[in-house]
């Protein structure tokens, strides 16, 4: 028998009332011939009220507590679930991660998954219950709650299909599926049917954020087909899955954009190995997350690295260039804050030429100036002020046609 | 290292400052050199909030999800608590029901315990830790949650101790610690410094109610000394221990009443043997819980039998003994609704005569009726009527001078 696992987050189950129409959802495809495993987030803004809970308490409360905490949120979901269930006269069980034996390392509010001991929810949905597993949790080898960061639920329903063998993991969330640009700021966006764990990864990275990053990667890594899909309707939603050849005719899947960055320029560095190295390092050991990097050499003595933080991270990396620039040769440090990058991401680059061209085109067009541009084999970005970037997405979403169906887009 | 066990009632950590000074208080014991364990319950309402989201949903919620939320209550007050004792520069961590190995059976809302592994707080304890656990909740051998019933963290917290070894259990909650009456009902009772674990057991079965029965069961069976006390203070409360021979002198050391009970008569009865027990196997098979039970033979052939059970019970009990009366050979039954009793409660009666015609006097003197008398020995109960029963408390109270120290009452 198909297992099916389906996921409801905080929205989905805010209420009495949305908790029962999920339910009525679950049971549908349980009636329908499913084993049926949900996977449910807290309710509403839940999580928001413990975390104030907890900063009254302490301002800077140690996370195996906030772990222990926050996964009460999840816990009271899953009972919740489970009753509802009960009252529509299906069995049901509800589980914690611990009760699962979803085993993760001790890395308190993003710990990572190690194991999954399925074999009780397998005896459940054999004997025709509903499972409703609390996402977002596990425990770790000393039996030590964890929580798995942020939006770790997707992690918890994607890898508990990968466990199960489940061939198909439904995400139910507010929206209709996953759009080819944020609506908000492309209002002509429309939902993707089809889209590659690759290129999701590159989306959600840049800030499209409808998935968790690492929820993807399982989907990928196990190949379990992830539906993302609206809790309001029945319409099929955005179905993650691996590359398949038709996605290679679309040029440009989805475009994205990220403000909140700044970068940083280091002028006249010695051009000698190591000393880039020396200088990521030495940022790390302050806590610096560090997004794109460039490189160019001036000549064979010197070299410029610029490199891009988020804003937030900006006074801990100037104060860590300081101490180091002098041990680099390093001339001068530029600092340029407000700066946004704009993306667009497609498998289809891989095949085909003038999607570079085409991007730069349409962001000249509208005299936006290129700050500086970075790739990957499917994603192409560009810096651009802060004030440059609503127009770029707009610039470059019409460019590339992501206000029609893939099919419907000229491919070169 | 002394072992001390500090329970906090949910009103004791109904929020952020009443869970610091609780922690202070958790804090200052510790500093004082002891070992140092706390219990603590949901914070304020939370449980009944629970309640109420578990009835929107399903108005007939299953014991084991209802289980698997309550439990949350009492999970999020501990790792606040943890929480406000890390602020404190204490180190400190929370433990679930389940984390500390509290076995129970599998009786959902009401299990017993069975065992408690305590390995896991000793080895935190000898590091120098506060162990703050979770009242109420347990799990079953399969690894379900469980609880223990309303007022299941006292019991949480004496059979911790016990399983720790500890002499002391602190029940800390809103009253100074526990009176020779209810100061609602009789304003000049006075706190008991003492009382024996028996002769608070009969008083809180008969309504008292300041600690969970069971949780005196654990104080009397591994001998844990249990100090109920306010939290809103530094002085003693009652300390409830085994008999001590002093204890001989107190004639009565409380008295207590309950109302909304109902007297059932089975009048002219066959008097055969194995009738009485049809009876009230018969009661049980429609789960009526019987109180006081009263049997007068009339004669060879014929006798009367009465007893009482919660109003509540009392269209059940009706039901079930029209069911069976015929069967029995009784030829009329008689209920009286609106009983009420009152008790007084006393290890000193066991070798002093008088009592029972001290407090017959003091009810006859108010023009009080006793509809039936039962007695227990270190108790005696007059049933009355329910309009009566405020005026028979505070006769009875003023009859044995509860209003006074135990040392300077009249002994005869």
């Amino acid at each position: 028998m198909a297992i099916l696992v389906q996921k409801f987050g905080g929205t989905s189950v805010a209420n009495a009332q949305k908790i029962r129409r999920a339910a009525e959802r679950a049971l549908k495809a349980h009636k329908e011939g499913s084993q049926v495993v949900v996977v449910a987030s807290a309710r509403g803004k839940q999580t928001d009220e413990l975390i104030a809970d907890a900063l009254e308490v302490n301002p800077n409360p140690p996370k195996r507590e906030m772990d222990m905490l926050l996964s009460t949120g999840e816990q009271q979901t899953v009972s919740l679930f489970a009753m509802a269930l009960a009252s529509m006269g299906q069995k049901a069980i509800s589980f914690t991660g611990q009760q699962i034996e979803l085993v993760t390392d001790s890395f308190h509010t993003k710990a990572r998954i190690q194991s999954i001991g399925a074999d009780r929810i397998r005896q459940k949905l054999d004997q025709g219950f509903i499972c409703v597993v609390a996402g977002f949790q596990g425990v770790d080898e000393e039996g030590n709650i964890t929580t798995l960061g942020r939006g770790g639920s997707d992690t918890s329903a994607v890898a508990l299909a990968a466990a199960l063998g489940a061939n198909y993991c439904d995400i139910y969330t507010d929206v209709d599926g996953i759009y080819t640009a944020d609506p908000r700021k492309y209002p002509k966006a429309i939902k993707m049917d089809q889209v590659s764990y690759d290129e999701i990864l590159e989306l959600a990275s840049l800030g499209a954020g409808v998935m968790h990053g690492r929820s993807i990667e399982f989907g990928k890594k196990y190949n379990v087909r992830i539906h993302v899909r609206s809790s309001m309707n029945e319409h099929t939603g955005t179905i993650i899955t691996r590359e398949v050849p038709q996605m290679e005719g679309i040029l440009v899947s989805g475009a994205t954009c990220q403000k909140d960055l700044a970068k940083i320029g280091l002028i006249n560095l010695d051009n000698k190995p190591g000393h880039a190295a020396r200088v990521f390092a030495h940022l790390a050991a302050h806590k610096v997350s560090v997004n794109d990097i460039i490189q160019t050499e001036l000549n064979e003595a010197k070299a410029n690295l610029s490199f891009t933080v988020a804003q937030a991270d900006l006074d801990a990396a100037k104060s860590a260039i300081e101490e180091i620039r002098k041990q680099v040769g390093c001339e001068q440090v530029k600092i340029s804050a407000d700066i946004a990058e704009v993306s667009v991401v497609g498998v289809g680059m891989r095949s085909h030429c003038g999607v570079a061209e085409r991007m730069f085109k349409a962001l000249a067009d509208k005299n936006i100036n290129i700050d500086a541009i970075t790739t990957s084999e499917i994603r192409i970005s560009c810096l651009v002020k802060v004030k440059d970037m609503d127009t770029a997405l707009v610039a470059v979403c019409d460019a590339f046609e992501l206000d029609k169906p893939a099919d419907k887009r000229k491919t070169v």
